[in-house]
């Protein structure tokens, strides 16, 4: 356990420069790009996910790293990273987007670090040791599906894995819908209580959006799944996930089976 | 057009403390709570509608005031205000919220003013004299609508005039769709060349988040109409909106009119 407190000491420590970064080219012109993907990709993120390569060489040269844009090694010890969630947004000049990473280890979210710059929220969690904001301990809330408090997050994009379109026009009578741009931050409001769930339909590549999200929303007393509510592993690409207060998730998965079929 | 100028330096004066008090509220515990309908409705709100009112009776007392929370007298000159459009995300500490206010002669938005106290984005315009943030001139983008680039917002709640779910899935597969929760920001990032375009479904008294967005996105070379493309007052409760970048505002309304009956 004290060695895990060690790697999110080390986690944080990484949050806090990319918040920097994410900063600086916020103000700035931050470059961006399109990819051959049509994602949006701006410096801030490789300039973070560089930095984050060259500091696990440094500290953990055995360990590997599975950053959004880059990767490095091979190794049961993965730090996986998303240096900039919410790029579309953070291109568009909207302060919604944050820095995500986890210590993955054998598969299993470990550690977890989530920082929000722009309202200086720092999220973080070790497995069974409860969640944080701030140093302060999180929960979800305990809302059901249908309680109009409910606030859904969902993202929707054409090279989605899965078009969960059906999946939220039965959703959109019961609960508010938005989709942020940001999954992690959405999530991270499930985690504080703030929203209620989030469903993702995943895309290649983005279990970077996810392995922080798994150890902080469920020691935050939530749960987190794939789309159809199995448990899966963090350290490769996802099949989608529900993220939720917990006490919904059989019945978004539900509804999510009710319309999708399971392709893994 | 002297006298326009100085109701936009009176307008701006007001989004200033509008902005001071929104950020105020977002940093303590912000009030948040449920009205009967549902949305959310917090101190911020109240007490910058009521600060409008104060100021326009001192400086403008034929005027009368259209506010999200409260309103003031009777008149062809009208102050429409949605003093925190965002409310939802703003409660839930997520830094996407706006201060909108337009002046509206005779049914036609004449000055607008919104204020994004988070990045500091002062938006302005008045009839006939471009679009401006801080100061600098603004004008749309040209995309079209089945260039990757385009970002669509949109909004969807229970309680919206118009269902527009199948509008969006004709849509989904040509942009990407973000729901941010305000509409108002969202227009901005059309104004601004960010988005290509926005949807709103509409509910009632809605005018106050169109108005100022009128005259600063068509000030800024887009176009605004009701959700079926006919022009609309904005001293009244409106048709919903479409709110783009000119160029795909036919192959929006055209998709609208494909899955709605025009209710008005």
């Amino acid at each position: 356990m004290e060695v895990l407190e060690e790697y999110l000491n080390f986690a944080i420590d990484i949050a806090k420069h990319a918040g920097k970064v994410m900063i600086k080219y916020f103000k700035q012109n931050n470059g961006a790009s399109y990819k051959g993907d049509k994602t949006i990709v701006t410096l801030a993120d490789t300039e973070i996910n560089s930095y984050l390569i060259e500091k696990v060489k440094e500290n953990y040269p055995l360990h590997s790293v599975d950053g959004e844009e880059e990767q490095f090694g091979k190794s049961d010890y993965v730090w996986v990273c998303d240096p900039v969630d919410g790029t579309a947004m953070y291109a568009r000049h909207i302060p919604v987007a944050v820095f995500s990473l986890a210590l993955v280890i054998k598969g299993e979210s470990k550690v977890g670090v989530v920082f929000d710059p722009f309202t200086d929220s720092l999220y973080t969690a070790i497995q069974g040791k409860g969640a944080y904001k701030n140093g302060e301990k999180i929960t979800v809330n305990d809302y059901e599906l249908d309680d109009m408090k409910t606030v859904c997050h969902y993202d929707l994009w054409p090279e989605a894995d899965y078009n969960i379109s059906k999946v939220l026009q039965e959703l959109e009578n019961k609960t508010y819908i938005i989709g942020l741009g940001s999954i992690i931050r959405a999530c991270m409001c499930v985690a504080s209580g703030d929203f209620t769930f989030a469903i993702f339909p995943g895309t290649k590549h983005k279990n970077c959006d996810i392995a922080a999200v798994k150890v902080i929303v469920e020691e935050a007393g939530g749960t987190v799944t794939d789309l159809f509510g199995n448990e899966q592993r963090y350290d490769e690409s996802i099949n989608g996930a529900v993220v939720s207060n917990g006490k919904v998730h059989n019945e978004v998965t539900e509804t999510v089976k009710k319309y999708l079929k399971d392709r893994k």
